[in-house]
């Protein structure tokens, strides 16, 4: 590393701390980054500086955005008596890009983890209720959608519980409904895990 | 990608220019500058919007640099009578992390690669023979250590008839070698390929 100049040692450096980015592949990004125009150099910058400044998380769904309401809530052909919940943007990002869903969000920027001591009080979820609380009258499905592995099941377990006390409570008539398990796209059974497989099996349907 | 804000699908179009960076990778990769402190997000991009102005080239061995002549090539401490040759500074560096190399280095920039019309005179090689025309009597030994592959054996036989031919002309007693070739530490025979295997057997040593 002595061997670069200040200047590209702390670029690379810096790289090095975002996740999936080792030292070598820091090094290369940064001598790419020495071959592009001064101007894109520039225009990034400029952003990346601006970055923190200018985005915030939309008052209706914590999705990011530049606005107080994301592009998302203020589109106006999206359904929205349809409330997927997800862990993170990430997330909402894979059903946005994929085409293959029309309702709004709800990103909860986390799960509950309690090994790392992250409780429901630590995610975006006093502020889910307090939104269904006003508007639940209007929801007509809510979608747990949280990753299917052990923090992920027990943040859905926990909202389901949730989600139908105050069903209960305020007479509201949401379904609430998760993802399906199964078969991956494309998958060979030879391959398949026994987790996998068993779903597949349990949650089999009429052909 | 319309569901993020401008700022951030500028931030993550941008990453996706860099080599071995996706449309997903960038993303994540975006959404974690997002949690980055503010200041540690000007201070990189400060650097970046300095990059291009502050690096240059070494004029001794074209390594990166922001004076006139690089950290290596100022350094008492080198050999400077033994010179390796590599394409990249990222080779220079793979030689300089591993910390088992004192001399100097000399870096092409590149590979002669006629299929992509890359010659000779598109490498800094022309300045490799007019550095040598004034020093060569003072270089001990030149080491090719262009890649293993096509294009970096054609560019090591290239500069070894080149500077054979100096040598001759001008009565300079350095040693031209080059890398050797063979199992890599850590290897499985079973695994090697042939032309590893070939080399390692056509290279071995008493032991």
């Amino acid at each position: 590393m002595a061997a670069l100049p200040i200047s590209l040692q702390k670029i690379s450096l810096f790289l090095e701390r975002l996740p999936g980015i080792g030292e070598k592949t820091a090094n290369r990004l940064a001598m790419y980054l020495l071959r592009l125009p001064e101007n894109d150099l520039k225009e990034f910058a400029e952003h990346i500086s601006e970055l923190k400044k200018r985005t915030k998380l939309c008052k209706r769904c914590m999705n990011l955005t530049e606005d107080d309401i994301c592009s998302i809530c203020t589109d106006e052909k999206r359904d929205r008596k349809t409330i997927t919940v997800v862990e993170t943007v990430l997330d909402l990002l894979s059903f946005e890009t994929g085409n293959i869903y029309n309702g709004t969000y709800y990103v909860l920027h986390g799960k509950i983890d309690p090994l790392n001591n992250i409780g429901p009080d630590d995610l975006y979820i006093p502020s889910l209720f307090t939104r269904l609380e006003k508007e639940g009258r209007d929801v007509g499905e809510i979608i747990l959608a949280t990753n299917p592995d052990m923090e992920g099941e027990a943040t859905a377990v926990y909202l389901m519980t949730k989600l139908k006390e105050l069903q209960a409570e305020r007479n509201f008539s949401y379904r609430i409904t998760r993802l399906a398990y199964g078969l991956p796209i494309g998958a060979n059974l030879e391959y398949a895990d026994y987790g996998t497989l068993g779903k597949s099996l349990e949650n089999r349907r009429d052909f």
